[in-house]
């Protein structure tokens, strides 16, 4: 059992580009075929992975550093003990051989490419869906294959404010989703208060609407949204500062009634750590959405799981950001609270497979063997040129 | 006055490789040419940069994102109010436009190493040494040409331990160094005292020698260190143990008799603000060593001494890692308290200038216009490649 070969390609972003909030016109992703001498059905077996959005193709760290460190093994070091199959944890530490610790950013998203690829691989090898592997490797088998997921979006729309986001909103509750998120703080926040009472005219109640502040907050503006979203009792309020100022974190989590919810841009356990020790978040009230393809991938992801349990969280506080199927079958198969969706947005990468709608606010992770790569036919474009 | 064109190369760093501690022998450096239609005495000015080591080079973010951002600018957008000169600090918001906040990693590298050329650009066409220029503007015209450096090396030598240290610490006090650094960590606690006892032989006191863990050690063998070190009277106890887990250090600072030093992996102004906010870091008595040339260069690093001295520290305390020219004008023209070097490694683009020695432990920054590239010939050498 071997590697046959890595490929790695940097692709575009084009549907929906132009309604994101930081633009995507410019921004690429990282898809990587790792292909295996492994037929399964009489087919080649092949781990697919792909980098979340908010950053970019790492082409240049996947090719220069980790795949070399990868084609540098023998083949039985990046097996597991009996060597009837990948170890993605073994893969981990010879991508990240001779990398200094801390500086969590970039590189974080280039193994996460990587690991999300092994873990395809891996569930693929044990005909199982990943959530399916995962459920049975860390939970004795208790999965979750229906997840609650919420249509992240609520855009600004110069010069037709309100009708636009009305009709973005909309098109979200058709979908069958039944928790929306909106951006706030790119407008004063009067008229953020208008943009968000207009779309809780859609829906049922507070608890069905998310804001996002996207970072951009100092202290005195993220308190005075604190206060001013009170009267709502909103699903959460979303990365008010900086992410990396826990101190500004703990105020607002302090003062503000409604959830905190942030970690998208936490790309370590200890980044993760650190939040959890002096952010103040609440593991009754709050939620974390580190990302794991963003984020050293899956490996890393459950040394963050074991230190929240540390810390007394429980896995259920985790909404993953991306909107991603790697990060479903996570939730899926390790019991997190839900994940996130962008519906349209992040094409072809983004979404759930093809044929499995979201119903009444819930998504099912696909029965297809791996992460469900093969389930999207738009993207299994991008990797049949890849692998092909 | 325009950009004519900006050109990167990633270059193998060759010498001395397998001394060490992390192998440098897949390492490599990224190397950028910013050159312009200005002329001084005769000559188009092009500005220069680098990235420092312990990271690898990053050609892809440069090449995909920076620079594609730069050329996007107007010329005029690029320039200072009146027009005389390149603006370092709006090169850096065009290379971080849509860039989301937090995840400071490899990113901070890349912009690093532009940050590094702008400066040398900017000084060069006010025909100054960086150094005075950044006395001139920041400092009220104080400057402190001779700046205090050490000399980090002091690995292990498997086989022939103490004899090979012995003669590389030998080297380095030839050499002018007046105070030398060596690893520890890399062997029990009980061979690491016999090694610095060998080296303190040498030595006319404990504070000509400090130590480096390179955050490897857990809190328990942090703290065993820290108590074994006490009766040497070191200058200094470098990154204990992770560098993100300002929680250990916290229980090392308050434990060790011996100063901290750390910095050297937090590659933002929010990463060090961590550090100091809750890493129990001691302004009276302990070492800051963040790298501008690996955290979104001067312009970054002016936010992070902004902020050291809002929280009461001086930047005497700041002696930054990397033993580069870059790092040597700015602690020169900002009056920080050092700067480390690595005697024969990391060549071409460590060291200082060809012809100024080391004496009595200090450094003279170069008077040549810019950081002093022209003063290296064999970093000439991968210049004039690049920009010929």
């Amino acid at each position: 059992m071997k590697i046959l070969d890595i490929r790695e390609a940097s692709v575009a972003i084009s549907s929906d580009i132009s309604n994101a909030y930081i633009s995507f016109a410019e921004m690429t992703v990282s898809a990587v075929a790792v292909i295996t001498d492994v037929v399964r059905d009489g087919r080649s077996v092949i781990g697919y992975g792909f980098n979340s959005n908010g950053r970019y193709a790492q082409s240049g760290i996947i090719r220069d550093r980790l795949i070399p460190r990868l084609r540098r093994c023998k083949a039985e070091a990046l097996l597991n003990d009996d060597g009837s199959n990948f170890d993605p944890f073994k893969a981990w530490d010879a991508m990240m051989a001779n990398e200094k610790p801390g500086g969590h950013g970039e590189r974080s998203v280039a193994v996460g490419v990587l690991d999300m690829a092994f873990w395809d691989l891996v569930a693929k090898i044990e005909n199982k869906p990943l959530y399916r592997l995962l459920a049975d490797r860390f939970r004795g088998g208790a999965a979750q294959p229906e997840v609650y997921v919420y249509a992240a979006g609520g855009y600004y729309y110069p010069g037709k404010e309100l009708t636009a986001l009305w009709d973005e909103m909309k098109r979200y509750l058709d979908l069958g989703y039944d928790t929306v998120k909106m951006k706030i703080g790119g407008a004063p926040l009067a008229d953020d208060l208008k943009r968000i009472e207009a779309v809780l005219a859609l829906l049922p109640s507070g608890r069905a609407l998310a804001v996002d502040a996207n970072g951009r907050f100092d202290l005195a503006t993220a308190l005075a949204y604190a206060a001013a979203l009170e009267p709502y009792g909103l699903k959460w309020y979303e990365e008010p500062g900086d992410p990396l100022d826990f101190d500004l974190n703990r105020e607002v989590a302090a003062a503000s009634a409604t959830p905190i919810a942030t970690g998208e841009n936490l790309f370590s356990m200890q980044d993760a750590r650190n939040l959890i020790r002096y952010g103040g978040m609440k593991p009754e009230r709050d939620f974390l959405q580190m990302d794991p393809a963003l984020s050293y991938g899956l490996v890393e992801y459950l040394r963050t799981t074991d230190m929240l349990v540390e810390n007394g969280w429980s896995t259920r506080r985790c909404v993953p950001h991306g909107g991603h199927q790697f990060a479903l079958h996570i939730a899926a198969g390790l019991g997190l609270g839900g994940n996130e969706s962008y519906p349209g947005v992040f094409e072809p990468f983004g979404g759930f497979a093809d044929d499995i709608p979201v119903q009444a606010g819930k998504v099912r992770a696909s029965e297809a063997p791996g992460i469900g790569i093969e389930t999207k036919a738009e993207l299994m474009k991008v990797y049949e040129r890849l692998s092909g």
